[in-house]
């Protein structure tokens, strides 16, 4: 029998993304995100969603663009103080020492630290309540070439992204290999 | 120097959530995404992405509401079996021997093995592309005793979530704990 909790936020697993953007003036921006996904394969785009109150919203009407930048778990305080703090009051490239590098294809900055980063372009926004959906269409995915297989497809285990624990607010790492996808056939049940 | 990969979904971490819906007939049915995230906190509402192929896209446009069921490690094969077949041809409650459970809130049912469960009614849909994608308000979540903490709060070590990896197709467990979110001030970015 299970415990009901109510309304509440309790979703398993959310991811730690930074969200890069230039403001009116060109200045770089970076703010942390846990409310997105992947929300299409063709095109494909992700959505994040922000809060009206955020420097980032403005920024991102503005320019239309934005990058997501993938931290490895080494940047957990980085991560953690860009979503803390706010580009109206002080630089966080400055502040943490990360580097801004201008996307190739979108109006935006993204963090030459991280090991993996998309540039968006923004194709949808959708307002549900405190938070706005914003929808960017990856128009290209850069990585570093540590984190790339012999086949140059990246490989989680080398990016070693975090998990944000939405309830209890904790940053966890990636875990143990489990499985392949797509390989489970009708006898593979057993819990034994 | 980052390495351009050009326009593709490589995006970590992504989930491993199963969507359950009553098709027109009332049957249970279930599948697996990982295209999702939360989209808002205030309404909390998780959005989900479908291809309109799926038979739960047509179960979805016609009852208006969904379950997130999200599986512990142990039912890895589980849930790639349910993201494999399809509801149109099979039962993937009798097959994978899962228990269909009537959510209280919303016309669509749980997977009672899963540790945490979302009851949700739909309140948006937004086509991108392949892709659309749902948005709903969580009304509910359910939780076994066993993943909650000493305030009632669920534990993501308890629960034991997966994490999906794009491109290469694996599924990976949850790690170690890395830090407390919210506590990172400017004097805790050195990387020696």
């Amino acid at each position: 029998m299970k415990k009901s909790l109510g309304s509440k936020v309790y979703v398993y697993p959310t991811p730690v993304w930074v969200v890069g953007t230039y403001d009116r003036e060109g200045k770089p921006n970076i703010m942390t995100v846990a409310w997105g996904g992947v929300v299409c394969s063709k095109p494909p785009c992700v959505g994040i969603s922000l809060r009206q109150a955020t420097y980032t919203y403005d920024c991102l009407m503005t320019k239309k663009a934005f990058t997501v930048s993938i931290p490895s778990r080494k940047y957990s305080a980085e991560a953690d103080f860009i979503g803390m703090a706010s580009g109206r009051d002080i630089d966080k490239f400055k502040e943490t020492g990360l580097t801004a590098v201008r996307a190739e294809y979108v109006d935006a900055p993204f963090v030459d630290e991280f090991p993996i980063i998309l540039e968006c372009k923004l194709v949808h926004t959708l307002e549900i309540g405190l938070h706005t959906e914003f929808v960017g269409e990856i128009v290209d995915v850069k990585a570093d070439s540590s984190v790339l297989n012999y086949i140059g497809v990246p490989e989680i285990e080398k990016i070693n992204p975090m998990v944000y624990e939405t309830g209890t607010q904790n940053y966890w790492a990636l875990g143990d290999f489990i499985q392949k996808g797509f390989t489970s056939d009708r006898t593979r049940f057993s819990k034994d």
